[in-house]
């Protein structure tokens, strides 16, 4: 939970989707004030009334989203991959500074259950390459059920990898994983990000197979 | 269980390591006729009489590599990635028609616990291109502790994702995951190697930090 005197505030680009709406709701609920960015800011007023409606508080606001990156502390990228570039783009001066949490998965629609490699090998790494140095870029939840996600209530059974390569970045997002009610690991360098984005198919096609709703992975072995 | 009236003959190539020899005493408890492959014939023997004698029974034989493939009806590459393409390339004309299991990770040394793509995406990518549409190459085991798995008592508390693009032979290697004391998982399409492969590395970098010895997955959600 964020520190009454030193709340944090959290953007989420692309957060009328259901995976950042859950996260939203769910860090709203722990303290964090949460801002939602869209490319429409009515849409993303209308979606933080829903959600501040759903958890009975004010604490959510909608905007967008380079308005909404411009105001934030850390800033959360949930927009489908066909958006991941021209999104960074547009808030590429608004996240300098900034931890930058990709939580993007390069499907290739139709076949969203086989793993495809972008350009860059992965969607985090050609956020990273995009904004520089300057921006901590962060890449976790990818493997979420966004189903699971969106009901606040709903245990989600599925541990998050977190890669980057700050550790202190590293340290703040895993907070942000454990207010959403997750476990979260260090799982090492950004480019093990691959792994992470790669196995989202993957559970795409076991839900599909052994008609699932919301296939994840639980890290075992560590006792 | 290998049907009485048809018992399977697996070849391990490579299978004097920890990883080969697990799956060989695991296998040959269960029923099944097992090699022990190596490039050293006699380290082969070697080790087959080791886990015989392991596991009391005189199931378990050792062999060149070549030899070893040419006699089974499944066979399994547990090789270091350093010596994956040469051993494939010794072994092509013994393999044609059958089913090749690789759990080859394609890691990087000294940066074992960062993913690296190899120039064919995946290991098991460069095998299927290397051996031609008429091997069945099933990517399995990757993600495995061998640690664990060469004391056939523990209970290995990680899933096994089984990628292939033949249905039928994913069936016959879930067969033998289970054989193993594993579980199982159809994870798509070869390509979806790159997820299973990359995830290594990931598990490996989560033992190092967090002080574990037997990382591993399991699926969660698909109940």
């Amino acid at each position: 939970m964020a520190d009454e005197k030193n709340i944090l505030t959290v953007a989420i680009l692309g957060g009328t989707g259901n995976e950042g709406s859950g996260l939203a709701a769910r860090w709203a609920m722990q303290g964090y004030r949460v801002i939602i960015g869209s490319r429409n800011p009515e849409k993303a007023e209308a979606k933080a009334s829903e959600l501040n409606q759903q958890i009975g508080a004010d604490v959510i606001s909608g905007l967008g989203n380079a308005e909404a990156a411009a105001a934030a502390d850390i800033v959360v990228l949930s927009v489908p991959y066909a958006a991941h570039k021209a999104t960074l783009e547009g808030v590429q001066s608004q996240v300098a500074g900034k931890i930058l949490v990709d939580v993007t998965v390069p499907l290739q629609p139709p076949k969203v259950r086989t793993v495809h490699l972008p350009e860059g090998q992965s969607a985090a790494m050609e956020a990273q390459a995009l904004l520089g140095d300057d921006v901590r870029v962060v890449a976790a939840f990818q493997n979420i059920s966004a189903e699971h996600l969106a009901d606040p209530a709903h245990v989600v059974e599925c541990d998050v990898l977190v890669c980057g390569n700050d550790a202190d970045a590293k340290a703040e997002v895993i907070k942000l994983v454990e207010a959403a009610g997750m476990r979260g690991f260090d799982a090492g360098r950004l480019q093990n990000a691959i792994a992470v984005e790669s196995l989202t198919p993957v559970l795409i096609g076991l839900n599909i197979r052994y008609k699932g709703k919301g296939a994840g992975i639980r890290i075992t072995g560590l006792d």
